[in-house]
């Protein structure tokens, strides 16, 4: 679908993808450099227009995570987020100033409850801080987008006035976001035709929605601002986003293909690759996505009613408005065996769109043969999650070495862990008490010196097989601070072992503690326009 | 919000719970009579206006539970489903007509793909079944309510002229269904418009919106609906449904009622209890909630960034349109301790709205002792989980009676088990191999004599303590056949074996043989408007 074939491009839609920004602020959800560069890397594949890597000031960690993907992913431009002022500007732009296509994203709240309780300003000192932030980006890159936080909230002459401003200094997005989710579609229609009123030169520039989910219209209101002239709409994968997040990109793209013949709106995203997006972003994130979620919840191509399999079989248009091959749900036919060489699993990754040399591959290729070993058949599912969780083990504070459990109805469960620490050393849990799965994560705490506890654990099996990978998702919570890992293997227990260790070593990573090391204002860690 | 308190009753919007009906139709939710009866009671608290209890001619076991609905839920109106025909017709009244408030819904599809496709027949046959089928209907029951399925891609002057008849006939509610999900909010709202201008008799009736979420569209179109008019929407809790789901009712009620000073419209649902009524029908249908869900999943009202968390401290509203406890979210203070006595446990149970007396109460407190003695307090959250799950001990044909497992990196996992059959004869089962999670369940298939493979399981903490309860949740594929178990335990493994079983229960009771045994028509078993 990348191709124009014909189309006005007028009615081009921008997909500005959030994921990495206003997702990544999910509680939870901790993700590597590696893990953000993949996930850039294969947005970049599915087409977005624009990748929003993160925010830049926050910590070194978001800092160089979004200076990676500037210089190492091609096609997006690649934003970095900065609130109107020159510190946030100048790590905005210093970390996005190696892409072929870098934008900086600024923004400040134009509603009063934000300005008063929050930034305890004035609205004049809003304008100037507006003002100075965009002169100042726009000495930097060619490409800056302004953003008033919390306009469907603000009074609406007011936010004209900014938006005024920030096109005079030259902003070449004006995005308007629904921050705290309270729109309605027709009055976010509405809203826009008047900003239009309000600010003719608003015809002059991008005009983009940025809409939340917390009365569950989203993709609603989105719309709804796309078919009154605006022409980027941000969202993100599964619809991720603080507390109830943003608009779900899948559904978003495939509104604008499955009705564009009405419509007449289109957006350059290659929709096959949208299923694979969305695992690899549940995978690496720990969120799953809920059955009946639109797109790409595992129900959403399932009839399961006497009636709707009858009509299906019968003619697929009955109850099917789009094929699941749109989106690359169509089964993979790639598969491995144990008698597989280096260079079969080369080129495997090589279709997946992974690039795996040298060590990475050595590494690779050992992991695949001990699982080639205890698994007839290796298909293309199974290596998008090999990988994923070999990406995640170098990261990992804490290896599993190895384990021992006993547990019975008759005596009290018993479980000994081995644990390799960061220093080298190789520490012994044991744990008597409570169920045999219990008493393994008493030990892996034992073992760490730590004190977590489980608040989730999720595990499904990657393909359909009867030897099938698990993959398993651990919630956890260390000192205050919860956080998620993830484990794959084809022993349960072994899976669950790595994502409880993983969970553990991003807790700490992302603790208060940690944060007060790297010298970050708590305050500063994210935001969301 | 039950009292009109000087509102407009014009401006009323009835909502119709299809979360027995449509929702029982996702894939893998097996709820038996006692659990869909419990659902039921919890809609009445919450005060939805009509409970759609089930499909009746589906199957002996949708019959009697819709009957069971009908006898003791007091308050909403009860419907039963039927297709356009005597025999369905018959069915549904006879299920519900021992409610206070019985309605019989009749539905047929009025889409050309449909009408050639499917029912391989015309429209001058549609029509006629319509009209019988109304006219039968409204000879049992003055409240008949009538669907033409598939309206979305209809003919609109062919509907109009069904939808005439459907009145003429004596139709009280005309529901216009979006059965496949496809409808945009402005093409909902004018569709609606034209059928009003076609049929101008719509006026005198109940006029209903059923919307499907496939484009993430669901609560927009359904609300685009009711602001033309409508004045009933169909829904069901945490948006379960046939694909992706109905719209979510939690959704459609927080929009009525954080917006009602602008768009005016309201209903008579009792918010504070949505929360609870979520974490029932989450449990019961083992269909988790995503975290990202809007209004009831975990995060909706959590704040996770910096700047957001720095202005919710500040004043909340900064972040937040609406507040945690009205939705039920506040933490309940009842608490229960091992010295806690019968009596008190009923009146816990009571005040949490469970009426459970004589053997049941016997079952509970023993139950509830059980779990005293391995855990400090037992909260609110516990009792409820504890009593769900013991609702489903009394169903399930299979019990665990005890388990042994080993397993260690140097050596193959083990596990035994014993477990009692339907035939009241324990069976042990052993498996060596893989890890010891896979071996359980490996073992509890030996036992029970089935080949049931593990798709997905979930545990979640039921509170936050150290002692908390584990409650599993087991999707598994048994013959062909997908089906979901639950299971609560302060021990993960005991809980996960429950939950197994169940699942294998579930399995059977839904199995194609069972289904023949029952002489059901696999093509009746259910149907979505």
């Amino acid at each position: 679908m990348a191709a124009p074939d014909g189309r006005d491009e007028a009615n081009r839609v921008r997909i500005f993808d959030t994921t990495l920004r206003d997702g990544e602020q999910s509680p939870g959800i901790s993700l590597n450099r590696q893990e953000k560069l993949e996930i850039a890397h294969q947005l970049a594949r599915l087409g977005v227009d624009v990748v929003e890597a993160g925010f830049p000031i926050a910590s070194p960690g978001d800092f160089e995570a979004v200076q990676a993907i500037a210089r190492e992913v091609h096609g997006p431009v690649i934003a970095g987020l900065a609130r109107a002022n020159a510190q946030d500007v100048d790590a905005a732009w210093n970390a996005v100033k190696d892409s072929e296509r870098p934008r900086i994203h600024t923004f400040i709240s134009t509603s009063d409850i934000h300005i008063v309780h929050q930034l305890q300003s004035t609205r004049e000192d809003v304008k100037g801080q507006a003002r100075a932030a965009v002169a100042q980006a726009r000495g930097y890159c060619d490409d800056v987008e302004f953003s008033p936080m919390d306009a469907t909230r603000s009074d609406l002459e007011f936010t004209a006035e900014v938006l005024q401003i920030a096109i005079d200094e030259g902003a070449t997005t004006i995005n308007v976001p629904d921050t705290v989710g309270y729109s309605m579609p027709d009055e976010h229609a509405a809203m826009w035709r008047e900003l239009y009123r309000l600010v003719p030169d608003l015809t002059n520039v991008t005009t983009s929605v940025h809409c939340h989910d917390d009365l569950g219209l989203a993709v609603a209101n989105s719309f709804a601002g796309v078919q009154v002239g605006c022409r980027q709409v941000e969202c993100a994968i599964n619809g991720l986003g603080e507390r109830a997040g943003n608009a779900s990109l899948e559904e978003i793209v495939m509104l604008l293909a499955v009705r564009e013949a009405e419509h007449g709106l289109w957006c350059g995203v290659d929709t096959t690759e949208i299923a694979r997006t969305s695992r690899l972003v549940s995978r690496l994130t720990g969120y799953q996505v809920q059955p009946n979620k639109a797109i790409v919840g595992r129900n959403a191509f399932a009839h399961e009613s006497g009636i709707h399999q009858d009509g299906v079989l019968k003619e697929r248009s009955t109850y099917e408005i789009m094929d699941a091959k749109t989106i690359g749900l169509e089964s993979n036919s790639l598969v491995l065996g144990k008698h597989s060489g280096r260079h079969a699993l080369r080129n495997a990754l090589e279709e997946l769109g992974f690039t795996v040399d040298g060590a990475a591959l050595n590494t690779a290729f050992k992991r695949f043969k001990e699982i080639a070993d205890r698994k007839k058949v290796v298909t293309a599912l199974d290596l998008e999650a090999i990988v994923s969780d070999e990406m995640r083990q170098s990261e990992s504070a804490y290896t599993l070495e190895d384990f021992d459990i006993e547990a019975g109805s008759e005596r009290a469960p018993f479980a000994r862990v081995h644990v390799r620490r960061p220093d080298g050393v190789v520490a012994e849990g044991e744990f008597t008490g409570d169920g045999p799965v219990d008493a393994f994560f008493s030990a892996l705490n034992a073992a760490t010196g730590r004190e977590a506890r489980l608040k989730e654990y999720h595990v499904s099996a990657v393909t359909a097989g009867r030897d099938a990978l698990a993959e398993v998702t651990v919630l956890l919570e260390l000192d205050g601070t919860t956080a998620q890992g993830q484990g794959v293997s084809p022993d349960t227990m072994e899976a669950s072992g790595r994502a409880y260790l993983r969970a553990i070593t991003n807790a700490l990573a992302n603790s208060p503690v940690a944060e007060a090391e790297h010298h970050i204002e708590a305050a500063a860690k994210s935001a969301t326009p």
